[in-house]
This record gives structure tokens, sequence and C-alpha cells, in this order.
């Protein structure tokens, strides 16, 4: 009766860019039709701008909405761009709160206008509680749609009550009990309303370990974290006054997960996760050059210390030879410390009070394997270079580059993260600038004066 | 009545190192008792092994098992070494099928044995399926504890079935439909069951979009996308005769994605994501050491190649002061490329039918930064040398690297996933030797021609 999943994403994408190519768009929106709008977005994200927009203005603005919020931002806003106000309008009806509140920064001044008209007082409240709240917060990722029974009624009264209803929103995994004010009092998971008679009171089914409610304020950040840990399929959702205000829900959850993992592998490149793979290349070359240039700062900051050792070099060119390798090793192993400090430090595993039991584990590591790779080097060179001086020196470099590179990989991230700076996006250039400059400066000095 | 999330994580691990500290151990297990499994892991693994140990020690055997499934491969296996084979039996009892396969290769031999004995034939049955599975395919990813029903009852019928059950597994979402033979049909959400009347047939109710049945050789990636794309809470898993065995639940697949997503940053620096942090320094050291090596002999390439053109720095030590500018721009603007392609294989976004394109738009986009680069640095080194040979000869060899180093970025990714090698762990140590070789040779012999 139900088929299992056979063709596979790669194939989709394979069949849609032939489609394309041959300019077929109903053969194309044919391929994209009863995919769900995630696998669609991801499709649309890789084609190029000229056909996915083509291809957009094909698909009926009633599903426009579902794939709309799976977008990346930069092709969220160019999608937009290219919509009227009218279809902007209908693809944004019924859409969940938290997901509405993601589009509007988007929008045209004019669309937003006139999608306000078209919610009733209670939604547009609603939106405008989530738009009160950050956008990286509980509040402003949480959905307004929420069940929400009294803690004196039975099972019954309540299944009666949804069936009422008629339907659930979507990932309803519990409802929501409240006191005469909306105050958060507890949460009942609908499994239990299942499993349990009729005749049966709602109060003591109320789950007060898993439900605990998450301060509108929380960054999304702890709200993954809560998830992870938990196992959460939902949370609810209070302001300050304990009053529950929404819930936030799995699917939103694993979005956060995915950009923050995604953000910190970008950010160490300086790319942006939410950029356009296929943006225009006059685009793509403006937002790669920043990065670029901020490299080729630290590049010359480290060869301007070469610069100071002109005549050492001059004396002894086998010294510019072996030069990158000093510095390579001391990026390397900085670059391990660096980025397990900082995914520690995201995932929670690392804070300042277990920094210093690290600081000394990392040092210890950076002085043993810096001892024995500097043997290595040592003896590399005087069987290149016959020169035992030069090897002596060349050992004490890597040792203490590898010292510094060991303090600097796990004390930078904490004092980004101080300075609020992301240490995904910095850490990485300072830290090799560090490297660089120690490697050469240690190995350079210490050679002219040896020599 | 319910006490909001107030007392946050870094608060938890400061009050439990401050006790450890003191040697105070019940007041550090009163500390995390009552924490969620997930969080009391998470805190054991972000103090040192030795207090670990003693507080694991303390921990009682029937809560240990809901704690061991959340560790890292790592600590997970340091504990079970410390546990005696009654406790592990203790530990793992009632523990879900998914979670005790993937306990089972950690488990000493007696431990195995024991463990073996105390399983009914049912489960035994059970976990011996999940282990025929890869571990990273959806059958080892699976649950065993799924609730069928047959497609010819009424809701009430149901509902009366799952009030004798008493209580459903975790997560659980849906109720699976099947004929006879166990064959897969659909799946009903309970949250249908709950808003449709009690004489309603459950035929129609039947979600046959939702929950396409996912093949147990699946690999986790593949459902990980699924899951993401599609927004699931829970998805059936069946073998290759439709035959249902298993639930895959969202709360696993999160950790599928964050695994996934930890893997890709950490590996780019050598690292693996499953090592204990506070592993012990010797151990750390001899990890951290092979990719130490790995990078030695690469940088030991690169500087083969400038000793080539020893004669030429000899002649002009400017060579040897600018010549990492050269190789640290192909590097930096070579790794965009690479990240982004690696990212985009890795999200699905990016496959061999969009490569040309992809290709074509990171070359120009290497060829417009190189030129508009080239020009900051030709200008800079005259500034600074006064030497116009020198400008040029470095200017062209800042556009060769940063073309090859786009092209390679792009082609290196796709070309080690057919060779089925992590491009997140060897791509960037392969792509900076080739940038920094063009780099070095493209500076240093341009320069040999042109003095």
């Amino acid at each position: 009766m139900s088929k299992v999943e056979t063709t596979s994403f790669e194939d989709c994408l394979q069949g849609l860019i032939k489609s394309l190519e041959a300019s077929s768009y109903e053969d194309a929106v044919l391929q994209i039709s009863g995919l769900h709008p995630g696998e669609v977005a991801r499709l649309l994200e890789a084609v190029p701008p000229k056909n996915r927009t083509e291809l957009w203005n094909r698909i009926d603005s009633s599903t426009q909405g579902d794939i709309l919020i799976e977008f990346s931002d930069d092709v969220q806003v160019q999608l937009l761009l290219e919509m009227d106000v009218e279809s902007i309008v209908k693809a944004t009806e019924g859409m969940d709160m938290d997901d509405l509140a993601d589009i509007v920064p988007n929008l045209p001044e004019s669309a937003l206008h006139n999608l306000l008209l078209t919610l009733d007082h209670k939604h547009r409240d609603h939106l405008k509680q989530v738009l009160s709240y950050d956008e990286d917060s509980a509040g402003g990722l949480m959905n307004t749609d929420i069940i929400t029974v009294r803690s004196d009624v039975s099972v019954s009264t309540v299944i009666r009550y949804l069936r009422l209803l008629k339907e659930m929103p979507v990932d309803t995994d519990q409802v929501f009990v409240v006191d005469r004010s909306f105050n958060y009092v507890g949460s009942v998971h609908i499994s239990t309303l299942l499993t349990n008679e009729a005749d049966q009171n709602i109060l003591p089914l109320i789950n007060l370990d898993s439900a605990k409610p998450i301060l509108a304020t929380t960054p999304e950040k702890k709200v993954a974290n809560l998830f992870e840990q938990r196992n959460l399929i939902s949370a609810p959702v209070i302001d300050e006054n304990n009053q529950l205000i929404g819930r936030i829900t799995i699917d939103d959850v694993v979005d956060v997960i995915r950009d923050e993992a995604e953000h910190s592998v970008m950010s160490m490149a300086g790319l942006d996760e939410e950029d356009d793979v296929f943006a225009p290349v006059m685009e793509i070359t403006k937002r790669r050059s920043i990065w670029l240039g901020v490299n080729l700062v630290t590049a010359f900051i480290a060869v301007f210390f070469i610069g100071i050792f002109k005549a050492t070099i001059e004396q002894k060119v086998a010294l510019a030879i072996l030069m990158p390798v000093v510095a390579s090793m001391g990026g390397v192993a900085g670059t391990q410390t660096l980025i397990l400090v900082t995914r520690g430090i995201a995932t929670g595993r690392i804070t300042i009070s277990n920094l210093k039991l690290l600081l000394t584990k990392e040092v210890a590591v950076g002085f043993l394997n810096g001892f024995f790779w500097a043997a290595v080097v040592a003896l590399v060179t005087y069987v290149w270079f016959e020169d035992v001086t030069l090897s002596l020196v060349i050992s004490l470099a890597i040792i203490a580059n590898l010292l510094i590179a060991a303090f600097s990989g796990a004390l930078l991230p904490l004092i980004l993260v101080r300075m609020k700076i992301d240490p995904a996006l910095a850490g990485g250039v300072i830290l090799t600038t560090i490297t660089d400059v120690i490697g050469f400066v240690a190995f350079l000095g210490l050679a002219s004066l040896a020599i």
C-alpha cells in the first residue's frame, strides 16, 4: 500500500537539473510536486538562481508558504522579492506564528501591511508577541498554537474537547494545564490520555518533571541543549509572569541544532551558512573578499616579523626554507586545542569552572608533543643541512611554539566569548597569527643569537 | 506548581566541581540527583576521570543505564570497565534495544553473557535483529518497541487496546497498521485517535504520506536528512520483505545530526568527537600526535619545494619574507571553497549534477578575488621593497594560487568521497599542501625567471 523510500535526493536533483537545462519547466514542476516542502526547498537551493525563480513562479502560492520557511535566509529574501503582494499574503496564510515571525523581517513594507490586515485580532496579537522577543530566543522560536485544559477535568472531558477541535496542531505531544488566569501548571502527554480510563481525573496525570516550562527570554542554544539532554518533543514557553504563551517543537529545535553546527564549521572559513551557494559571482566575490582581506592583514603582520630578521636569513638561507615548518606545527597543534575548546563551550562541556584543569592538560600535551616532534624535526634538519646548531634552534623553536599554541588555543575561545566575539569565526585567524609570529620570531630570533 | 528552569548548566558544573575538589562525594551525588540522565552524562564528561569514576560508583545502578547511553563512546567504555557484571546487568535492564545494541560492543565478554541470560526470548531476538544491521544504518538506530494495530478496527477498539497497555513507549506519536503477516500498511497518528469519534474506522485515518517506511539498510545520514526535511517525530522501519521491524525516534536522530555536525568540525583538526576531553595526558598526546605527524610530512613536502629555489632566495631575501603571504592567501581562499563544498555534499545541496556550475562560479570568484588582492599585495610590496619586478611576480603568483585553490577546493571533496575518504578529515591537509606548494613554486619559480 505504501511506497518505500527509493528515489534518492541525488536522483531528484539530477532529474530536475536535466529538465531545467532543457527549459522544460512543466516537467520540472511535475518532478517536485508531491515532495515535502523541506525537500523542495533543498532542491531549489541546489539550482542556479535564474532557474530557481522560474520554477518558483510556477509553484502554487498555497504551497509556497511551507517551502518559504524552509529556505536559508539569503534564498528566502531573494524569492520574496520576486513575489507580488497578493502571492505573499496567500503564501503566508495560516502559517505558524514562529514561521511568520521569521519571514516578517524580510518582507517588503507593502506586503507586511496587507499581511497584517488578513490576520484576525488574536493572531495579530500572537505575531506581535513572538516578534517582541529576540529571534534567537525561546520566544522567537515558539508557536502559539497550544491546547490548554484545566486541572479539574476528567480524561473523557479532554477527549471530548479534542474531538470538537477535530484536529491538533502539528507535533502536539502534550496538552498544557493552566489555571483560571492562564498561569502554567503542568502538562499532560497525549499518550497518557489514551492509556488512562475515561473517568480518570487529569490532576494526577500532570507531568511535572519533563515539562518544566522555558522562559521566553532563554537563548535558543540553551533551548536546544535542553531538548537534546532531555529528549523533548515539545516544551511550554512562559513569560516572566508564569503565563503560558506558547510552545517550542522539536522540528524548530532540530533546525537550531543544525544551523548552530553548520555555523561553527562555515564561520571557520568566514562563510555564512545562510548564504546562497549559487549567488551571483560578484556577490560571492565581495562576501569572500572580506575574509581574504582580514587574512592578508594577519599574513603581513607575520611576515613583518620575518623582515626583522632579514640579515640573519641572508647569512643562512636554510632558515627561510625551514621557517614554515615551525609556524605550521604551531598552527596545527593550536587549532586542535582551539577547536576542542570552542566546541566544548558550545556544547556546554567546557566552562570557566573546568578550564584550569583543561589548560594544564593541553599545555602538558603541547609540551610532550612539542618535545617528540622537535626531536624528529631536528633529525630531519640534520640529515638535510648537516648543521647541529640549526637542528637545535629549530627544535627549541618548535617546543616554544607548541607551548604557546596550547595556551592560546585554550584561552582564546573563552576570552573571545567574554568579549562577545564568535570564537568559531575569529578564533582560527587570531590563533594562526599568534603561532605564525611566535614560530617565526622564536626560530629566527634564536638563530640570530646562535649563528 | 512547577519550577522554571533557573539554575543553568554552568552553575551545576561549578557547584559539582567545588564539591569534588572538597572530596565531598555525598554532596556531589545529591547535586546531580533529579537531573535528566543526559544532563548527568554531560556533567560527568566535564569532570576529570578520577572524580568521574568516584561519582559513578555512587550512582544507583538502576539509573546508571539511562546515563550510560548518553555518554560519548570513550567515556562509556571507561565507565563500563569500572563496573562489575552484576551492576552492568542491572543497569541495562529494560533498556531500549537500539540503546542496548550501542552498548553491546563495549561490554566485557562475561557481562554480555549474563546480560543475554536476563533477556527473554523475544527481546533476545529483537537485540539480535538490531545488531544484525550496521550501527550507522536505520536498522542499527531503531527501537523495537512498536505498537501495531489492524486496519479493520475502530478508534474505540484501539483506545481500549491502549488502555490495556497502560503505557506507551517513549516518543510514541503514531501507532502502526500492519496486515495479518506483519507487512507494513501505514500509520495512524495518536492525535488522530483523540480527535476522531469513537466509532470511526481506522482505515481512512491511515496516514500514507508522512509515514513512508524506511528500509533498515538506509544509512543514518539519509535518515537524518529525511527527518529534517519532513519534520518527523518517528518513522517506521521495514526489512527488505516489507515486514515492520521497528521505529526510529527523533531523539536518536537528533544525536545523529549533532554527532555528524560535531564530527565535521572536529575532524578538520584530526580530532574525534567521541574522545574524552579529560583523558590521561599520555593518551591525548598519542592521539594528537598522529595528526601532527601527518601535517609535518606535508610541511616538509612544501618546504622541499622552497629548497629547490635556494639560490634564488640567496639572491633576494625579500622572496623569503614574502612567500608565506602567497601560500596563506591560497590556503584561505581554497579552504573557503573546500568547506562550502564539503558541507554542501553532507547536507545534500551539492552533488555531481550541479558541480560543473559550482566549479565555474568558484573559479570565477577565485580569479576576481585573486586579481583584486594581487593588486593590493603588489602595492604593499612596492611600498615595502621598492621593486617593480617583485611586485609583478608576487601578484601573478597570487592569481595563479587562487585559481588552483578554487579548483582544488571544489574538486577535492568529491574525489575524496569517491575514494571513500572522509573529506572533512583529509580535505584541509591535502588542500593546504597543494596551495603551499603552488604558492611557493609559482612565486619562487617566477622570481627565478625574472631576476
